[in-house]
């Protein structure tokens, strides 16, 4: 049989691609070398966001002496039993996307995906056996895999990649250098430090999380907090050698001090599975799979969504992409991503959040800005909650006063980010903004109070 | 001198009202007989979620393990510690509110305003003095009081109000019977569950919280809640009659069952502060005071927000209705409120969240309605904080598809629950709500799975 389409990778572009294409009665068929789920499921969105609910707890003890409840001593913190539980939840959330599959009688052939034909994948097995299945169209949602740098080399065990971290690290070592600040480097140190470990972190550029996209108030914010946890940074530095000894890493940095620690965790950044033809997918410079606006390859029933198209490394993109594939294989008039929304969350010692343009962003563009701060300090849930760290910047275009970015640090952020970004959306001015009905007490309020100056006039 | 604005009564309708005159250089004075922040800050919206987080993290105790923290024994539960700590929150909040005005130099005249004149304020000072100010425009905001029902007579000891209960209640009793099942004993009753209370609910109606405005589902899903922590409760049914023996109330309820507990709350509701003036300010038949659609009263200069007039009696309408009353005061092309989107949040045993229309209030206009619905179960988020309770549902308007209304059961609810306000004020449809771009991981992006049937078909 010829399917109507052959998805190549189950992660979070292959998982949406399906439900949509089960839902519109297509008969598609399933490649994935590894367990459902892909790499988001199985070892970065969903077990880092599980680990840091596990380190914002054990922040979070110390408030519970707030509300009248008192432990006994100091609670013992047991890394590998919550490891065995980040399992136990995300084998729950892989079975319900396996029994999915099975009650749809979708076809998933365990192996790894080439492209042989431009209907035709041929899927290598474990046992060595390949069999070859046509489609007449074709999603490639293979992901990406740990980027490594220089001279480092992961060995699985005093060099590890964040794969390496979420598949096999059940016990936390004593102390660690990351090697990059970015988001999964920010993300995993806070982890690492809220559990026990000794964490230094060395990074090559001068300041923590991607720039432009993350603001350097948000930058310089985090650093601060990292530094009253205990966690040690050297910017503008970068790992020169290393070896080890005696069970320990040995590592020189570019500043030429020597840290004596027990691992080194790459995380450096991501590189696209693009190696998945042989019909010659034309591919950039950095290896990733070349889309058109409607995300079709050099084969127009070829698409390609996700980590390996150059687009935001992000699973809701994968998510976003796979949606718009299925709307032009199934329509006439086909669609073409709009990334200007695509909100950023960093979970880390703060929830840090994203959406639209910051200061720099819109400057690069041309557009003035002018904007509006509020700090979590007097919003009243966050001191209801013990939880009054951080706060809000809404950037607005300064003629207009139309709002066109923001962003957020502190509790709740990757959840009110929407709400900036439906304002922007909506093409909301500060006084729409500022006018708008937030429930109280909400998070969400601060909205209001970010744009009180622009929208009304200063109060000092 | 004469004052620009006279605001009589600071709580979040005179707090708006004064942060919003002070940024457009007005000359305002104060008016209060209470504590400022009201009775918002001091014994209803602040306080409760303050008290509802502890009951909220007690819950969660029992989680700690599956992320590995593991507590010695029981912890010891004080209700007594938490409560001095509300104070000082609640105290931290008011104080900034005391600062700001002193720091702008406004004048707060402690005593009872009564309007004497429509330009001016008689106040009755705590030792018996009066004095009398003069404004341009006067602002009426001074809420509203405890409701009390039939034959039951708040003592402040055995039988309490809601104010009774913030105010003086820092040891909890052991047993309580709560007279009403709205808004406040909902969440004052999951409060003192979770604190150790053994709580009895005897309720008018067949059922919990508002009615239509929450959903028939919403109350099932947290009445089943109740159950399994204990809660009991009596509908159909009033308190027919009590008497205090032993220190002890025995309540006869009108189901003939006696229940033997150690206070009775009454949160039957409130009425309006309206006792005001002696001008002949209209009021209607339940007391609330007379408002046009540009909220003045029947003299053009005074205006009205709040609980004294007959909107919702929501905090955030307090404020938002000051908002409209400055821009009135200040501009010719006055603005009329619009409540439509007004959210609302029960924060009890699950937060619950509101807004738009659901499937009854869209019936009762003529809307006919097809509806989308989404568990928690499946939201990554939620499983990996250990929250997985709760879903959305989702109103859409059967022929344009376009989202009219929603609501939300479960952690988040209150924050959330504002995307979908957004989305209904920016006019998607189904299928514009299914394809926004949502973090991943978030609770915000089961707004994707509530409206996927809507917008793309049925997956079963």
């Amino acid at each position: 049989m010829i399917y109507d389409l052959i998805i190549i990778g189950m992660g979070p572009g292959g998982y949406e691609a399906t439900l949509t294409a089960l839902r519109k009665g297509l008969n598609i068929a399933i490649v994935e070398k590894n367990k459902l789920g892909g790499n988001c499921l199985n070892r970065a969105c969903i077990p880092t966001k599980y680990f840091r609910t596990g380190a914002h707890l054990i922040e979070k003890l110390d408030t519970l002496k707030n509300y009248g409840i008192n432990i006994k001593g100091n609670p013992e913190i047991n890394y590998a039993q919550a490891w065995e539980n980040k399992e136990k939840s995300i084998g729950f959330l892989r079975r319900s996307l396996e029994n999915l599959l099975k009650s749809k009688k979708v076809p998933v052939y365990k192996g790894i995906g080439k492209i042989i034909d431009k209907n035709k994948v041929e899927i290598e097995k474990e046992d060595g056996t390949k069999e070859v299945i046509e489609g007449k169209y074709i999603l490639i949602s293979t992901g990406s895999k740990p980027s490594s740098v220089g001279n480092i080399v992961p060995d699985g065990e005093y060099v590890i990649t964040t794969e390496d971290y979420m598949d096999k690290l059940k016990e936390l070592p004593e102390s660690i250098l990351v090697v990059g600040g970015g988001v999964a480097g920010c993300e995993l140190s806070y982890i690492m430090n809220k559990y026990g470990t000794k964490v230094y972190i060395v990074e090559l550029m001068d300041r923590l999380l991607p720039s432009p996209i993350i603001a350097e108030e948000v930058s310089r914010y985090l650093l601060r907090k990292f530094k009253k946890l205990g966690i040690e940074t050297f910017f503008s530095t970068t790992l020169k050698e290393y070896k080890v000894k005696n069970g320990k890493v040995e590592a020189v940095l570019s500043n030429g001090e020597t840290l004596n620690v027990d691992k080194i965790l790459l995380s450096v950044g991501r590189k696209p599975n693009s190696n998945i033809d042989t019909i010659g997918i034309e591919k950039d410079q950095k290896g990733f799979i070349k889309v058109n606006q409607y995300l079709q390859t050099n084969f127009e029933n070829i698409y390609a969504v996700g980590d390996v198209i150059n687009s935001p490394m992000l699973a809701h993109i994968a998510q976003y992409e796979a949606k718009i594939v299925l709307h032009n294989i199934l329509n006439e008039d086909k669609k073409s991503p709009d990334y200007s929304l695509t909100p950023w969350s960093i979970l880390t010692a703060y929830e840090v959040a994203h959406v639209g343009l910051n200061e720099n962003q819109a400057k690069e563009k041309g557009i003035e800005t002018i904007t509006g701060y509020y700090p979590y300090t007097y919003n009243e849930k966050a001191v209801d909650e013990s939880e009054a760290e951080g706060f809000v910047r809404l950037i607005f275009e300064k003629d207009s006063k139309k709002i066109i970015g923001g962003y957020v640090v502190g509790i709740g952020a990757s959840e009110i980010i929407h709400e900036i970004s439906l304002m922007i959306k909506a093409g909301f001015t500060a006084k729409e903004v500022h006018e708008y009905i937030y429930f109280h007490p909400s998070l969400s309020e601060i909205f209001a109070y970010a744009s009180y100056d622009v929208a009304v006039g200063k109060l000092f």
